[in-house]
């Protein structure tokens, strides 16, 4: 049997976020910008990352319907049944039982790697190694497994998964022993120290039934909202009852309505090069510097006396500046943000007030 | 007599200067920006200042070429036979003198103000008051007249011009003791403690006749190289003329080879709010701040912890920025400064070397 058919993968991306403002607005989020100046948006880069494992046709997007035109611009290879469109915004866990219903409709065998739209893994080769792998080891039976990110440092901005017993047969996996939520700096210097602590990357793989007979025991609330007859899941009936009942689940993440509580949670401990992009310190940390320690992102600059900073931009711009350590300069045609990337928290602040002052198209 | 009919304006307006890059550029220099975001450019803002004591058939403008375009755009009120277009760059003395002939052509009893083209003058009215008195001053006989400003501060950038006796009957108006160059911030000092020093604001009063008759006597290779036959200035043989003989014209300022010579100089003192906008200092000095001391033009700004900053941009942008003391941040669609506005000297060097790097589309 050629089980590459049975393989499938979900994309999450109708995430808004105003993280990387004046960059990600909330009609274009960060997903479908083209970060690093390549050509190529963070979506596109997820759906070409994942492609040696899974059949084009075997990917699932779901989405807010706002974004419907971005992403057949931008994907145009993924068929529309293949896009699957949030009428609201319900947090990560009713998007993940709906795409598991959505696919066990098709084929009772999948499986299904889970997928964030926005990240970033520089070591592809090892990635794809990895969900092969992962793949494999659902297959075998009702397991849900997340990737653990070896950790680069003690990073705060992360949840982290201590690992427990190793799985035999198969190296590298590990019974999860707890899940733990972005810890302070002291905790975080500690779980590296161990060595049995690893980043939580949302990135989960389980066969569609393993997740929906999950759901039907720790979520039940979200499993019997999206409940329906047979003949509606994979048909034309599927987007007319979505939009009726999706509105009605609860709006939580995946994590807390599944992986926290399952007794069958297996971690597989990976090292791809891998980051959330989360943040301009994220983002700075995981691009190659000049000598000064700066960062450029499509754009030229002329700098004198600037380090640790990072320099985005649009459109290929000259950007010459002085005397600036540890800032993020990023800019587009509407806006302009100069500002310390360690005090970048604060930037979430800022653009309600832009949002406020100065109206929602600037955010 | 009505003497209006005889007073005329000469703008020079053919500069190119790029210390307000990425403002100003080659193709664009300052006289032509809208610079404080009001609609005009500096250049309108020249000719509505004038124009109480000029009438508008006898504004000349001098420019380059290059920027005839602009020109039009910018004053479709300036007939076409008013506008002198040099063929080449030769300083502010053969302009001087090429426009005093051409005017001395059309009426030999003209007097003339000549004005820089990208000053600014906070205080209209006392403005032209004084060029009224200047006007009836030089119209009594053959006398050069500038205006020098009273001073506000000891300031580096500025030429002093010293005054010697009063004139009697002429309230203001001094006999010129000396001309100085820009002097070291102690001389500097010394002048203002004196009250004898005044800021040469390049605002020269004289008639044609006197100014004529100044350049044969002290610049004589300048007045024989555009000495024409009579039917040549003020009639269609005068362009043709200028092409070939201007270029030959020695390189040199109207201070170096009139007025630091001149037995017949004199100077009005006075105070009308002027700046010459010749550096981002001299513009954050003569522009409203908020209370933190900043300074913005043309966009909208959040800013925190940021003082002494002067934030410029196009567009009606928006502009957050923290812990920002003392900055210039000017932003073009093409190009980002964001420098310390106490090391703007600097700012020719870079723009040089974002020609060598980039090429002139930057500058």
């Amino acid at each position: 049997m050629n089980t590459m058919n049975h393989r499938y993968c979900v994309i999450m991306c109708g995430g808004v976020g105003t993280r990387f403002w004046p960059f990600s607005r909330h009609d274009r989020p960060k997903q479908f910008l083209d970060f690093f100046g390549t050509g190529k948006s963070l979506l596109q880069m997820t759906v070409d990352r994942i492609c040696p494992s899974v059949s084009v046709d075997n990917i699932i997007l779901v989405t807010n319907k706002e974004y419907l035109h971005i992403i057949k611009e931008q994907l145009p290879q993924i068929k529309d049944s293949n896009i699957l469109l949030e009428p609201a915004r319900r947090n990560t866990a009713p998007c993940v039982c709906w795409a598991a219903k959505h696919i066990y409709a098709m084929d009772p065998d999948a499986v299904i790697v889970t997928l964030p739209s926005d990240h970033m893994v520089l070591k592809e080769p090892e990635f794809c190694k990895a969900i092969d792998e992962g793949f494999d080891f659902v297959e075998k039976g009702n397991r849900l497994l997340t990737l653990g990110i070896k950790p680069s440092g003690p990073n705060t901005g992360y949840g982290y998964i201590q690992q427990g017993s190793a799985e035999k047969d198969f190296p590298g996996i590990f019974r999860v022993k707890a899940f733990v939520e972005k810890p302070n700096i002291e905790m975080a210097e500690m779980f590296v120290a161990t060595g049995e602590f690893f980043w939580n990357a949302g990135i989960f793989l389980w066969s569609a039934h393993a997740i929906l007979e999950a759901f039907d025991k720790l979520a039940p609330e979200i499993a019997q909202t999206l409940d329906a007859p047979r003949d509606v899941y994979a048909t034309p009936k599927e987007p007319e009852f979505i939009d009726r009942h999706f509105p009605d689940c609860v709006n939580i993440s995946i994590d807390y309505a599944i992986m926290e509580k399952a007794s069958n949670v297996y971690v597989k401990t990976v090292e791809f090069g891998w980051s959330d992009l989360g943040t301009w310190k994220a983002l700075y940390e995981t691009s190659p510097r000049n000598s000064e320690g700066n960062v450029t992102q499509n754009c030229q600059v002329i700098l004198s006396d600037c380090s640790g900073s990072i320099f985005a931009a649009e459109g290929k711009k000259i950007i010459v500046a002085a005397g600036l350590k540890d800032y993020i300069v990023a800019d587009t045609g509407k806006a302009l943000l100069i500002y310390p990337i360690n005090e970048e928290q604060k930037i979430r602040n800022i653009v309600n007030d832009v949002r406020s002052r100065f109206g929602e198209d600037f955010v």
